[in-house]
């Protein structure tokens, strides 16, 4: 079951990069969630290609149909099918690919695995496969805003390769879509955007970092043992194409600090004692942490405090220069890629983030609602 | 159900600190199997405390008792049951604790969960949670000797804090298990000590970072798309206790270098052309990367190179100094831990990072063996 | 995930009866498995409406699309998507039940369960959910061909209401085929067919039984315990719609014997010593037994007989007569159901019970190769 | 993972009836539920061996201890451990099966798939197993209970060979407790103690027939598709040793009705509509079913009436008469069973029925939870 994931809100995704289409179809969903094809669109929309001058070319509508499981504007609780059709195959610009592998790509591991594989575009392998997690995940989102208000995930670039971004102390959406990376610091935009440039006209790719930062997910959520939302997230984020790494909180850098400067301090914040916990139903104690090295999260359980996190992505694989590689054949050659590539996945990679911390939360909420309400 | 995990070969731990015992079941272990009480207890000596002057000086024998699963020294595909039974109750040094929440810990966030926890000894957020781990992880790890004879994990304590030990060449278990620290690197093994043994004299604690090598895995282990080599490791180490991050190959240094500089080039071994390969009994060709910034994964997929991947432990939450904190009814105080605690986690996380890639990869090589053996 | 079944071959159908279509997901296929959109197209045929006089007259041609996973005729190994679109919709029809619950149909169940539910056509409560487990069932059943050569699955009509077909020694898919009740006894199926178009006439339905004989299942397949090869065939049938009961071998009048009388001997047949069991690989000892009370299975494990089972379907719930009833807002009421129904859903049931078969089948060989090859 | 069962409410039993001892552990128990030993104690003695002079005279006191998951007499929401001893071995009774294989057991089938069996008592395939699902039942029965407080399950004999019980309109767990059969039918109880006492005498058995009536599950419990509640009630008591058969309502005689006859009428019960619905919250519209030859699901999911549904059981597979039987040589042979066995198991199988009963609606009730409230 390489392609589902999820215990409640458990979504499959299916699809080859140049076959009839890519889609996914989201199973436990709760009923009467508001839903419109719009809702997924738009998302859909963020992470397509062609959208800036920064990002691959290729020309794909990605328009969401969703086949089932809504009617009249409402979710019915019944399995959701999304299917978006493919429309820009090429499978001429991956004729030479059939013999040979390309480096740090998944042909080679695919043919070792299965014994065969869809060439063109990639396949199974190709990014085209995120595009059921971002609509899954955009239907995941709406669950989670109907049950917890103030429920925000907020993912942005915060490094492209040497370049940083300023973390503002007024982060928003709005910001962080004010430019065409992605980030949240205008001024570092225009560096990361003319260093994006630079590499692509040299068939080169550069990698970075995107920081996500979640707020309003109450304390209570995740469980201790294997599924803490601390190992759910990081498996869910290093199940997207590229990453290479994931910290919370403190995360490496933690591990310079003693015990005493990295524990987080609990007090009471009475502001706070109004509300009623959506977990429990009970009043809020008004407890807070007066730093966050924790990331959000204690012994696997959120702790109410935003969840801030950061993923690493390697630089794209594909460049437009000659490399060494070997044949399916077991002969050593060479191969240079042609045509479109993305200089920088990282833009894109941003709704995949988000998309990825909806999936995980909303199954750990509802979890949370089995075990507890 | 937060404390399993596994498709196929599936461990259930179970048990709090100060109950009558913690263990173990496996279900889906192969039958004949090789398997006595020692293979087990060997790696729970790893784990326990008082082994030495660096770990926690709690008195706890660990002796693991096997209730079902194997006879006359072979599993019989049937669950294996394993059995700790807890003997080192001292429930009066947490008294206070009833009370008043550790900061960093994971009391408020288990109230907040449950409604309830069990105060002494930490219960189920106890590190002795992990010895189900250890002991089922030894079993995995002779499901796979079986069937890869060249599979070998290796991990070892990479930093502390700022010390950094240098990696040899020859990585052996031998060399790691030489000193109580399990660094790679003896003389950088006596500075850790020294600074873990001060850090522990002013009731303080020191993190640092585990780097795990695993060797013998063929090509063709993990699952596109979700179940990714990298995302299930991910998940596992994040589970353990006290981990703030993970990494693979490059990790995130790797987002500084272009595409160029990060591929891995292929090329033919003729040396590894004569075997076959154990995922699908064809004649290997012999392919291998120059470089391993992959970290021995492409795709989600083991491509036979080593896995190579780094875990971030935080300092010990347990400090015995006076913290400011907050009680379970809302008022703010102060706590002084007393008595035993380990002022570095990191000796003792080595055999449960072994642990958990035994598991992750007995459970990816059984459901490779489903499909396409 | 109530519409997902199986553990490494699993199957995820989604669709309402009058939404744009009907589908399923297979997640967990093996690789290089011969694949035709024909070979899903002709299992669909025996299942779709207007086939022959004795089934609803509704136009559905049921065309399936292969959306994933397939190439150049084979399976990829990557899920396996397929889509059926809805084209005979009159909502019209529904109008009133909109209000009034049909008797013994799942109207005022869903809308108990949900708070929601899609009127038309029954929406997810429709037979026509069936599509996606027929589709995934074929493909099952080329899985286990390719391992398998002697697989074989032959479900039929044996009775109809209070007629019952002779079972003969020669029981064979033509036979079967040869009439559109799907029974193995051509006389007896001009009677349940007179009986069948009588009851049609009258706006009234009949019942009956079917029973299922699988040939070439190899000793060794299913799981002792909870997953007993009989538990999840009873799942699976009870899983089917207008199911009451499923017994296996000696069933419910095996309760009348005693122990000595139900108990089947064993001994050795020379003839099957000369074969290799595709289980484990080793030579068979040729054990077998005399009687088959047991129905090919003990201990929930396959023995290497026959599967033998039988499954009871109640009378279609839709009779075009005027019923009492209630309406949605707790009223009583009175409904006239009209149109098209299937006055005895055994004809098409028929392609159901085998295809479920094949995918509990598929389900647990993989199983065994994983933890036996 | 042949040994463990639900999504949400998920038991792993272990254990093989020679070896140390047998047992279960419960993930996914909510937590704050009043649990004692005693709770369990009290539902192991009603299935254990010699409690009566119609089973098996077999010594084992089967206490049960609690090592996990409870404080206080109140679970902790963390994995619940219980475990029992076992205590009677008389390994010598079983030298001679060593090689030659019991009719209708499972001797034979342990052999054919893993190759190694447990031979002493039976190994897993052994009646003990069901301790663990007995002891878990009586945890899921108080979960149940404090959210259903109608909740009742009752499990009686209702034939044994051709004596069949008359099932009384008052209906209660003393009646069927006041006999030691287990039947709602004191007179006839008499009569099938005489039967059953004849069989032993003989060295043979005889099997029968038990009724359950579910009551006070409101509707909305169950899945539709492949999780509906009669399919997965079908499952759990195939899943019990020596069942051959389930039908729920009409079963198998509902085939011989006509719609008309079978379909079951809707009305409104003003007395009902005074509560809410546990599942929904929602005031209650008083709906029932005149009849309830739907056995109380339609659907697949609960209606509100009664459960009722029936399991058939084989007569027990020991004799104490020679047999003919096969050696796992491969050599015709006989064999005598002597010793200790039970003539009936359906005395001791009723509360094996009713545990299955409460562990498939706790996990229902707990995934109903999760999606709709």
């Amino acid at each position: 079951m390489s392609s589902s994931l999820g215990t409640l809100f458990r979504i499959s995704t299916w699809g080859e990069s140049h076959g009839p289409g890519v889609g996914v179809v989201i199973d436990g969903c709760p009923p009467r969630i508001p839903l419109s094809v719009e809702d997924i669109q738009q998302e859909l929309d963020r992470r397509r290609p062609g959208q800036s001058k920064i990002v691959t070319p290729r020309k794909e509508d990605d328009r969401a149909e969703i086949l089932s499981g809504v009617v009249d504007g409402l979710t019915l609780g019944s399995p959701i099918g999304i299917l978006v059709r493919n429309t820009d195959h090429r499978p001429s610009a991956y004729t030479e690919m059939q013999q040979a592998y390309r480096p740090s790509h998944a042909d080679y591991t695919y043919d070792a695995k299965y014994g065969i594989r869809a060439v063109s575009g990639g396949g199974r392998s190709s990014a085209r496969e995120t595009i059921g997690r971002v609509a899954a995940g955009a239907i995941a989102r709406r669950v989670l805003e109907k049950s917890l208000p103030s429920y925000q995930t907020l993912a942005y670039v915060k490094t492209v390769q040497h370049l940083e971004a300023k973390v503002p102390a007024e982060l928003s959406s709005d910001l962080i879509e004010s430019n065409i990376v992605r980030t949240c610091d205008p001024e570092a935009a225009e560096r990361m955007i003319e260093l994006i440039e630079s590499v692509r006209t040299q068939g080169n790719s550069v990698g970075g970092v995107i920081e996500c930062v979640v707020r309003g997910v109450p304390a209570g959520l995740g469980e201790p043992v294997f599924d803490r939302l601390e190992a759910d997230l990081a498996k869910a984020m290093l199940s997207l194409p590229a990453t290479k790494g994931f910290e919370i909180g403190s995360g490496f850098a933690g591990t310079l600090l003693t015990g005493l400067e990295h524990n987080d301090e609990f007090y009471i914040d009475p502001a706070q004692k109004a509300s009623n916990s959506p977990v429990t139903g009970q009043p809020s104690l008004g407890i807070r942490t007066r730093t966050n090295r924790s990331g959000g999260v204690q012994g696997g359980i959120s702790n109410g405090e935003d969840l801030v996190f950061r993923v690493a992505f390697k630089p794209t694989a594909t460049v437009l220069r000659e490399q060494k590689t070997v044949t399916n054949t077991g002969e050593e050659t060479t191969l240079s890629a042609r045509g479109r590539h993305d200089p920088c996945v990282l833009p894109r990679a941003v709704p995949m983030v988000e998309a990825m911390v909806h999936l995980v939360l909303v199954d750990h909420w509802l979890r949370q609602r089995a075990l507890c309400s």
